[in-house]
């Protein structure tokens, strides 16, 4: 019999493995031990992805020098409720320029009045929506899973904290988009109260005008997360969810943003603004940790000032990536509509064993991603596809140009079979030319 | 007419004249400005409570040397779901160390086998447990918030988010402690599916094992919310509430834990901790700013080696200043009970126009803390209280000593009338002099 771990012994077999393993390494260690060992860990991060790394995650980032700078590590400890002006502790009116220079920048950047920036993921920016505009028992609708809706959208992710009822979209897998024929009946028949787009894998923008024309039909309010696109829309690329007609925006701050971890919502609707702060303070949030806010506000600048430039080369890296990967030989996701428009790429990994398995071959010769599900594979069918994110790379330098050596990696790694450790090294002589 | 705020225009008029203020500062500037108006704000918050503030804010602390080297900020942004071993990302497999020191070391320091330590704060730890152990529409029974019953307890906060009916339990205002006598036919009357007990305020410790009594008369969970004990609690002093016969405890790691921002939800049965970690991932979490987790582990370390002698050093800080405030003249809470047994006291600050008037008086002589609302005050009347904490002046080298020349300070601004801006310098002195 295998031993269960201690950490989650409910967790499926192959994490048991693997946490049994580190559980024997932690025994008995003492403080000096444990620091050395954490320590190692971090150092092991930095080698391997900051320094070293192709890093190709679709939702991952690295933040300028100015914003890391911006960080503070006191201010994560110093509890602070309530608005500027109006705080329960003294000794902290100097913090209520981040609470205005924030949420201000980060509005207008995307198109807005109005910015929610104290919740700390784009999960609880969702359920502030949720909890602000549904009671336990409604309807939502959102993107089926296999077209990037995330679990947040989902019975299992934050939708179900709600006690929402969640239905899927119609989609159509060849277009990459909602079906906006089945659209208006569809919402006549579940009648929600919210509708959730935006995806963890966008391709191609959503027609936001023709969604909402829908909604509108049946009172629903529209809410676009652009957790992923969040760096280009800022960048005025891409789509401008608000301006088409979207009720609210969600977003990661720290994914094609490039700022800290954290969340926001934005809308240009003073009403709708209003229930989703109750819903972030006092609902999901009490004190919450401030150092985000310094540098996010340094970040929101940054896109002011460079963000189209940052966005045209995010997505100029992505066509690059597709066509190189496509010339060859890998299936490159929708080849009928040009691949992609963002800063993502998808690849059908199905001839190399699957996205996870395709993603666990590309680290092993320094090219990091994740598998992903594709809208057109089957029910059940394990993750087919391959997600790819160029912002990352972007920011680290790379260019078209490098995209074409990204590629040659890919394929020695997935298509030539070549041994790893060697791909590994022109990985890693890659990321230290780009820098 | 009053000019409205942009960033809140359905805030309080207090807050709006502030924001209004701010507002107006940072209209039109541009990069440059803004990073060195951030960095103004950092610098004035360092200098004025890191290095020159008598910081006696009940839930605030100072992470340890060895903890801040810890903190790696690029980790924050990067994506990382799912069990060490079976995650969706590649290339993170060295941050699954992490995700196996920081909950067991939690668990063990806290009387617990199992510890989430994904949320972000103990807000969502404690809608974890609203989500894992109750449905919408069931009711939960908490403490006042008079009684230090905090707001993500009631309806307002987080129990509203999970759609809760709450009610409060039968407090004994006399005694700063639930009413044991009235709480068995309380609970047969509301059939609680939680009781949620642990507060804000908390000088003395609670009766668990009698209150989980009542909780198995009617099937009820029972939640004990340690965020401010748990620095107590790890060093094996206040009370071990897991021990007593709670089935969960929340805690916060920043407060008197002294971590990084976030929390944990520690238990000793396996069922209730399969529960939790559902409701985090994929509940309330999907990536996570697993940059807490470093430092977390680090701080849990620190308290197996030190955690005793740092807890006493706390709560004899406190009983010492209970003492001199009570010799100084103060009207000291809980006279009759011996004023605190944790590192809190409070103050009946009505002779000084309430809670927040003199918290704003204290701050102007640089002794910076909070009001809050006291057990036995009328309903609806404002904050009476002044609340303290000594976890982090205790971190910066304050003794008992020390806490005589904290209580001259506050008797000079509040009771002589003495002149703040001379205040202001005794205390910065003091603070120099403990580093």
């Amino acid at each position: 019999m295998e031993e269960r771990s201690r950490v989650a012994p409910w967790a499926p077999p192959r994490a048991q493995r693997r946490l049994v393993e580190l559980e024997s390494e932690t025994d008995g260690l003492g403080l000096n031990e444990i620091v050395r060992l954490v320590d190692a860990v971090l150092a092991e991060h930095r080698g391997r992805l900051d320094e070293d790394g192709v890093v190709l995650y679709a939702g991952t980032n690295t933040m300028s020098e100015r914003a890391r700078a911006a960080h503070e590590v006191s201010l994560g400890s110093r509890p602070s409720m309530g608005w500027p002006g109006d705080k329960f502790q003294t000794g902290l009116d100097e913090l209520d320029m981040l609470e205005v220079l924030a949420p201000l920048q980060v509005a207008a950047l995307m198109g807005g009045e109005f910015a929610e920036v104290r919740l700390q993921s784009a999960t609880l920016a969702n359920l502030a929506c949720y909890t602000a505009f549904a009671r336990p028992g409604d309807t939502i609708a959102v993107l089926p899973e296999a077209a990037g809706g995330h679990a947040s959208h989902h019975a299992q992710g934050a939708a179900g904290i709600r006690g929402l009822r969640v239905v899927d979209l119609p989609y159509d897998a060849d277009l990459f988009g909602i079906d906006h024929d089945a659209l208006p009946g569809f919402l006549h028949e579940h009648r929600p109260a919210l509708v959730v787009i935006g995806a963890s894998l966008m391709l191609f923008p959503h027609d936001v005008a023709r969604v909402r024309a829908a909604c509108d039909e049946v009172g629903a309010v529209l809410v676009y997360d652009a957790s992923h696109m969040a760096g280009l829309i800022a960048g005025g690329r891409f789509q401008r969810p608000l301006e088409e007609g979207a009720h609210l925006v969600t977003m990661s701050t720290y994914k094609s943003f490039g700022g800290p971890p954290g969340a926001a919502v934005v809308t240009r609707d003073e009403e709708l603004a209003r229930r989703v702060s109750a819903a972030a303070y006092p609902g999901l949030t009490a004190n919450y940790d401030a150092s985000r806010l310094a540098p996010l506000a340094v970040t929101a600048a940054e896109h002011a000032a460079n963000g189209p430039a940052y966005a045209d080369a995010c997505v100029a890296n992505a066509k690059a990536l597709a066509a190189a990967l496509a010339a060859q030989g890998f299936a490159v996701a929708a080849p009928h509509l040009g691949w992609t428009v963002s800063h993502h790429v998808a690849v059908d990994a199905a001839a190399f064993g699957g996205g996870d398995r395709a993603a666990r071959l590309l680290a092993e010769g320094g090219v990091y991603l994740s598998g992903i599900g594709l809208p057109d594979q089957a029910p059940g069918e394990a993750m087919r596809g391959l997600r790819i994110g160029t912002q990352e790379v972007t920011r680290r330098g790379f260019t078209p140009d490098s995209m074409l050596e990204v590629a040659a990696l890919m394929r020695g790694l997935l298509i030539d079979g070549r041994d790893p450790a060697k791909v590994l090294q022109e990985a890693v002589a890659l990321r230290r030319s780009t820098q």
